[in-house]
């Protein structure tokens, strides 16, 4: 009996490593748990239609005066100017339905646009952890997911989510991965799985947002499996997959 | 009572991440555990005098042309045309002793002389571990531990030591750290301690050396505590630090 292919799945923990990695891979997961991964996948749960994710806040200005519903978000907070940044409670109810919505965040819409220029970019974060892990295992492709860091470093919460959906992967016997970056992210996810919010509550990203006064935010977005939906970046913008109806 | 000032401890990945840490620390421990950093412990444990750190091979081969000692490796194996590489069984008695050797890296080399441009740099291995330990907690500066990773990726065994060095910096009182690196690094160590060679049994650099038939140069550079040296850069070279007789 022919051994069945095994498809590859590595961890990079921060968008300034991409170059080292992505000529390995032909799918990304981009993942930026707080926050703009969490607000993508909300504002689809909640009928918007499309999501331009744009890297600079001049970009987002121009569509915003041309009529966009525009955030933008820098350090954690709204940049002057815009009206909502990149809290997943901005990204809920009637404002966002049917609707078209440009973001730019700090760490979260570069990872996105970098590895759309090559890659096959869906978008993955806790909320939507299972539905990413489903979608994965029955696709085609060797997987590089993504962290989107904190400015170019390390971050936790994405390197757990990343490890998350590893382990997953590799217990569905149809990946495998033997590189240390990912075993380095399943190991975290271990230490973490059963408190996210204990695990986190040293990490230097939450204690931004906490001091933000954001602990709802970090609540919500560390709350795995609220929703099913799967964002893909397809010509210019993300939109809902229709993998599952 | 005044509280006493603690200085800071982080933990930076790759090589290629230097310039985003560099500019709060002033001292850096450079960590290449398999097995730059080791070889350079136990060539001073043996009585050389100095090391030259070189970048590419082509300035090692200048030196072995001029009378040097010269090794350089490359993926794992010696470079055609030298008599050593990275491995600590070429660094040891006779050979070395009074003598000043130049070394050529795939990794090592190369954190060591990018954070010798601006910073303090000593060299950590776990062969060395609880010199280093101890030499950081009686100093007065923020220290950044700089993992050498494989051609700019992350690695575990790196990660594990600077986790294990910064526990105990942590532990000591004297130090404070809520970087999600170096929380990541400690917890890996954590789950590493008990066994580094069974932790490390996955990791890809420990297959690659195996590979090779290095199963002997692993066990080596993983057992801690072997020498009380700690090399540190000065004038373009390594030599033993003097804090201790």
């Amino acid at each position: 009996m022919a051994e069945e292919k095994k498809y590859r799945v590595e961890v990079c923990f921060s968008p300034d490593e991409f170059d080292l990695y992505k000529q390995e891979y032909s799918v990304v997961v981009a993942i930026d748990v707080l926050r703009a991964t969490t607000a993508i996948c909300t504002a689809f749960e909640h009928g918007a239609e499309k999501i331009i994710p744009v890297s600079s806040v001049e970009e987002a200005l121009e569509y915003k005066r041309m009529g966009f519903m525009a955030g933008a978000e820098r350090g954690g907070k709204i940049v002057d100017g815009f009206d909502f940044g990149n809290s997943p409670f901005s990204f809920m109810g009637d404002a966002v339905k049917g609707k078209t919505l440009v973001l730019t965040t700090t760490n979260g819409t570069r990872a996105i646009n970098m590895a759309a220029k090559t890659h096959k970019v869906i978008v993955g974060a806790l909320v939507n952890l299972d539905a990413v892990i489903e979608y994965l295992i029955e696709q085609p492709d060797d997987v590089l997911l993504l962290a989107s860091g904190w400015q170019g470093k390390f971050n936790l919460e994405d390197s757990i989510c990343a490890g998350a959906i590893t382990e997953a992967l590799l217990a569905s016997g149809k990946y495998l991965s033997d590189e240390d970056s990912t075993i380095a992210a399943m190991f975290l996810f271990q230490k973490a799985r059963d408190n996210y919010f204990g695990f986190l509550k040293a990490s230097s990203h939450r204690r931004r947002l906490r001091n933000l006064n954001l602990n709802e935010d970090i609540k919500y977005c560390l709350t795995p499996n609220q929703t099913r939906v799967i964002p893909v970046y397809e010509d210019g913008a993300l939109v809902k997959m229709n993998v599952w109806v």
